[in-house]
């Protein structure tokens, strides 16, 4: 269903009613996540025992390999096997986000009268440690609110997209055959963080040559030992569909590897600290500009100016004067 | 002279020698600073009081603009006047630094004798709070060994050359005709940043109607008050050299302006400011990756992976146990 963002009631009606599933209730959370709220340490402190069970899969490529189409048809896949699920598409470029961008996502419209889908777009709204830090937590929302499945999907390639995406239990990179994505690929570091690679639009000229390169690539790579995940590259034609369960079966291997070598967990922990860290460093900086603070950073960087004091005096001086 | 990083003696020498102008001692405490030396604190407390005299004259646009030419043609200039200068070249996006890229810099080897001109290149190595907190280092460096001004020339545009270049006191954007200069400036902020505008190689087809776009650009931009101040635009030919003496009186000209409206001190501030913040955000970073606290985030993110806590609660338990 598409999830507007309507107002609604004090967060102790909100929590409980995200977590049976009420797609406003969902809406609105997540916009508490996105305008960085000041509620958002409470909101995610209740939702905290509720999270962990849903399965994060992150989808990223440039634009025109036809990613909505593929999350599209994932969708529909994980939605045959009667799974709940949540697709968040993130754009670190937009300044659009929720329903506004919802309009223009065609290819998810089969999807928006459907309970069991929830849909939201997310863009960059100067929150506390930028979509780095709201996107887990858009995710956790999600996780919180029953979906079995979370499609993080990303527009564009880049360091940003990169990062988002990393939060991730399986990578799923999209090429598309002619649009250079050899080289594309390699210089946005896509090589590494892809678990399954996908080369869509599979019926048009040069496919192949794109999935041997890629595979070439790949091979080149870091060395995998025998127990290490060998990225698979498949081709797909999300539009008719075709592949797409092929897709959904790697997935799910990759899953199961994850988990036969301990490494969920570990992934897990790695993106989490992550996110503690950005929370924490941002929060380190509000402190640094707010109020005392603020002014004590003014008056050191004066002394500096006037000579009467170096910058890492000033940096410490600075630090322990922040409040606790 | 061209600055190399012969070994040099302890820091009780070497401050003092560097203040006397010894190149071999600024090119090894410039290399401490690029290198981000755990010393670092210590040589910065030393040079503090006899920081804060040099003009800091910043100078960015793409490749192929001829930057370095006009550089070059700057020091000629500031030279004739009597002024010791220093040039710092930084390269965001380059691993090479020292004494390695100079070979390459055959525009300033007119300078590389001349004992009243230091030069050298800076990259990118990991420093503590990056470039943003080591270009002002390296500067602060050059102030204390007695150069008068220093031009800080950065190779590219985007938003790290923008952070670069934001240390001057004066800020020149050079662009070159016929290179969509236009949208080029547009995009990367540059109009926001610069105080004088200069189109090199103006003996170039377009170079007046690069003028022209530029002006109307800065027209269309921020308004300025009757008190603020205009960015010239310039036509230089820096290769022969035209235009110089004029972009040298504009600098001035921008210099009286910043004292008069008493900008100057408020500029020199906010940006030290800047650094204090970048130089205390990467300690605390550090803090936080190291020994018990990198053992604590690991712990801390554990928990938030089982659902017992939500990473706001161990942001705060992090921040919380972090070593003073």
């Amino acid at each position: 269903m598409t999830l507007t963002d309507a107002p609604l009631a004090d967060l102790g009606v909100l929590v409980p009613r995200a977590r049976a599933g009420d797609p406003r209730a969902v809406a609105r959370l997540i916009s508490l996540v996105e305008n960085g709220s000041p509620r958002l340490p409470e909101v995610m402190s209740a939702l905290a025992p509720h999270t962990g069970r849903a399965v994060v899969i992150g989808l990223t490529g440039a634009p025109g390999v036809g990613k909505s189409t593929l999350t599209s048809a994932l969708v529909r896949c994980l939605r045959a096997e009667g799974q709940r699920v949540g697709v968040l598409a993130v754009d670190p470029s937009s300044p659009f986000s929720g329903g506004a961008l919802l309009g223009d996502r065609v290819r998810m419209q089969e999807h928006a009268t459907d309970p069991g889908v929830f849909i939201r777009s997310m863009a960059s709204r100067g929150q506390l440690g930028g979509l780095a830090a709201a996107t887990p937590q858009a995710v956790r929302v999600l996780d919180a609110a029953g979906c079995d499945t979370v499609l993080v999907e990303t527009v564009g390639v880049g360091q940003s997209e990169v990062e988002v995406v990393a939060l991730a239990d399986t990578v799923v990179v999209v090429v598309a055959p002619g649009l250079g994505d050899g080289i594309q690929a390699a210089k946005a570091g896509i090589l590494e963080i892809g678990d399954v690679f996908v080369v869509n639009k599979a019926d048009r000229d040069g496919a192949g040559a794109t999935v041997r390169d890629l595979r070439h690539m790949i091979s080149l790579g870091a060395p995998r030992g025998p127990g290490q995940w060998r990225p698979p590259v498949l081709a797909t034609v999300a539009a008719r569909p075709e592949g797409i369960d092929e897709l959904r079966a790697e997935i799910a291997r990759h899953r199961r590897w994850l988990v036969e070598h301990d490494e969920l967990t570990a992934r897990r922990v790695a993106r989490v600290a992550r996110e503690i860290e950005e929370i924490a460093s941002a929060r380190i900086r509000q402190r640094m500009h707010g109020g005392l603070a603020g002014r004590h950073l003014r008056e050191l960087a004066q002394r500096v100016v006037a000579g009467r004091l170096d910058p890492f005096a000033a940096a410490e001086e600075l630090m322990a004067g922040l409040p606790g």
